[in-house]
């Protein structure tokens, strides 16, 4: 199979194909219950489906949010989460022309048909057929579920990828093809492009566009934030002001183009006015990357009046609407939200994973833990608790 | 004097200069009480300050919401209101270059020092010194007024201009100099350009740069609504659909470029859904016009998922927040607001001048009544029954 280094060396066995899969997943039973590791059925992929052997796959925070059930409308049980990994095809449904049984793929959540109107537009990567769509469950070609339990009952599927399992099956758009020539870089690293890291690099490339000698402001120094900091240091910001209120975080960050700190705890006045006294009025560019309204709110009062763009890329699972008055953005600060850092996947990943392999974004910072599935609770605890940033789980 | 078509013959004589000046004024006693029409006094223009014989003023909806007093914290009486006017300079203040007596002057309520770091950025007009400011009531200079009642009580300044009075006093960087060669236009057409019509059209121009062959929908037909209709217009746009609850407007509107009209008191649907329905998932670019929290949701909602672009240009009394959800910004809306159109005025109104004098926009619909001063409170009236768009006053 394929080692940790990415090198990958021999062709899986076909001889599932067509067939059921009985395999290990970490099933999510209720909001907040800890992930069950056990025996669930894999259907075989229907027509333009594909089912993949995942090797890796690492959690974010989407995963915690969506475990916890924070928004009620979305929750879903039994359901398999997880959409960070990497895997191998193992077969292909009817139609599927794009990739063959063995092709090293990640998984995407945010799909890229290439045919719907916003695929076909350069401003957007939010495919209106197979974007990400918190509410799906099931599969897009016949609304039923290819998991179940061993006693027949239907699994729901998450966010386009359901990652936590050792096979999962995806629609075609929802997968990146890389076994040609970017394999300079290995599986794990592969891995971090399927959300983190190219979210927050993407966020600072695509989104915002950073400018060279522009100064930044990330909220939250997790593997989001921590990638829109790298993103923006291949860029040339001059100033990169890193916030949040786990000082653990600041060492990492320093490795990672954070050049300055603010510890909201530590300080009396608002972050916003630290960051307008340390900028000359205000950043170019702010990044929300913690899903809290009140934290917005400091990102986008800490851009710069006239020209500031501040970057939504957190999760915000609160009803809160956005804490901005209308007339405030007279002051000419701008606001938008990114998802998956505003890269279509399939076309846009491959260059993107080829940058990478160039050292353009460092990886290895990002993979602070590696445990197998079985200790999946262990691994979401750390990065509840603020330890990892990001934890591969392999099979 | 000049006369209606804006050939402008003799020198004012400067008698006057270094003098007080008792003249004509409208003053606001209190909040939507009528305004009243008397003498009060002019004191000459201090340092970096200019006088200005008033020739045209026009009356428009953010006159109206000050007069209200719809924002508690911005009253301030007694006080001179009005904003978009036209006029010839009087005397200079000590300091003064770019103007002397006898040139034609457009007052400018968001001014442009040309020092400061948002005049010295291109993608701001809003001069960190001598912008839109509409809680400040005095002059920048030396914060005292330079009106006072015939008893000798100060009056306070409007929106760096208050050009409801024969002659007033605004700082250089609030005035734009059209002495030369861009009087193909006459003083009533200027008086046009100096808010409603550049707000609407550059709204179009600057803020949105509307494409060719896009979709447009305008909420709100008054002057500056139809603005950004004649703006969307002249950039090619071939669906502008205008909203209005006042079904008068349509007529005019249908000379100013709006392709589809919608009244939401004749419909069941959201005017939000009708849209999209109109234009295969919404429009390229909204705009908001109105000053109304819920308009301003139904144009956000009426912009194509994925690159939709909505522009605030309404003033928005009422302390209400956007209600826009953060996780809705992730359906790849912008929204943005926009002051004086996104324009610089003092260097960039000459040259949106010259456009309007070779007919890219067309200026006479917008002046749809003439009255002269006396009769303000009938000018307000009409504007506020929605019967006019602008109302050109005169001395
Ligand atoms: N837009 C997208 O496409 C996309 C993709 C991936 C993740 N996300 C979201 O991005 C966010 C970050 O994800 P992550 O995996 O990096 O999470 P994480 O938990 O690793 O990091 C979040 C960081 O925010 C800090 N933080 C929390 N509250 C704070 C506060 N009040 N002030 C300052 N800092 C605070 C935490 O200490 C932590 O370091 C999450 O909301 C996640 O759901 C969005
Ligand atoms: N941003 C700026 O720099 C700037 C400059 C000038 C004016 N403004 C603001 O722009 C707005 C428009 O100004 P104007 O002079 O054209 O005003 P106006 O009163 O002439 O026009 C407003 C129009 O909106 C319509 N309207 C009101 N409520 C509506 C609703 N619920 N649905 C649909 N239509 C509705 C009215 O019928 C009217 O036709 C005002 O809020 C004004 O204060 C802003
Ligand atoms: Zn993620
Ligand atoms: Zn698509
Ligand atoms: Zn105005
Ligand atoms: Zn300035």
């Amino acid at each position: 199979m394929a080692n940790g280094n990415g090198s990958f060396k021999s062709k899986p066995t076909s001889d599932t194909k067509g067939k059921t899969i009985t395999c290990k997943a970490a099933v999510a039973y209720g909001p907040g219950e800890p992930l069950v590791v056990e025996e669930i059925i894999v259907h075989p992929p229907k027509k333009m489906e594909v089912r993949i052997k995942i090797i890796y796959t690492s959690i974010c925070h989407t995963d915690i949010s969506a475990w916890r059930g924070e928004n009620e409308a979305q929750r879903a049980y039994p359901r398999i989460l997880g959409h960070e990994a990497c895997g191998i095809v193992e077969s292909v449904g009817e139609g599927v022309r794009e990739v063959k049984e063995g092709d090293i793929v990640v998984p995407i959540f945010n799909g890229e048909c290439g045919e719907c109107r916003s695929c076909k537009c350069e401003k957007s990567n939010m495919c209106e057929r197979n974007g990400v769509n918190p509410m799906k469950k099931v599969m897009e070609g016949d609304g039923t579920t290819r998991f179940s339990t061993l006693q027949g009952k239907p699994i729901f599927h998450f966010l386009n990828t359901s990652t936590f399992s050792e096979y999962t099956v995806v629609d075609s758009p929802c997968l990146v093809n890389f076994l040609h020539p970017q394999l300079s870089l290995s599986l794990k690293h592969l891995t971090l492009l399927s959300c983190g890291v190219s979210t927050g690099v993407g966020a600072a490339w695509n989104t915002a566009n950073v400018h060279s000698g522009s100064s930044v402001a990330v909220f939250g120094l997790g593997a989001v934030g921590l990638a829109v900091a790298e993103g923006a240091r291949a860029r040339g910001a001059s100033k990169i002001i890193g916030v949040d209120i786990n000082p653990d975080k600041f060492i990492k960050a320093q490795a990672m183009g954070v050049t300055d700190f603010i510890n909201p705890k530590d300080e009396e006045k608002p972050v916003y006015e630290i960051i307008k006294n340390m900028t000359d009025g205000g950043v170019d560019y702010s990044f929300e990357c913690t899903g809290n309204v009140d934290v917005l709110r400091d990102a986008f009062l800490s851009a710069h009046l006239g020209w500031g763009l501040t970057v939504v890329l957190g999760i915000h699972a609160s009803p809160r609407l956005l804490p901005i008055h209308p007339m405030e953005l007279f002051d000419g600060r701008n606001i938008v939200g990114s998802v998956f850092g505003g890269f279509k996947g399939k076309s846009q990943l491959p260059h993107f994973a080829k940058q990478c392999g160039h050292g353009v974004v460092k990886l290895d910072n990002f993979i602070t833990h590696e445990l197998p599935l079985e200790e999946i609770n262990k691994a979401f605890d750390l990065l509840i608790a603020g330890k990892s940033l990001r934890c591969l789980l392999h099979f």
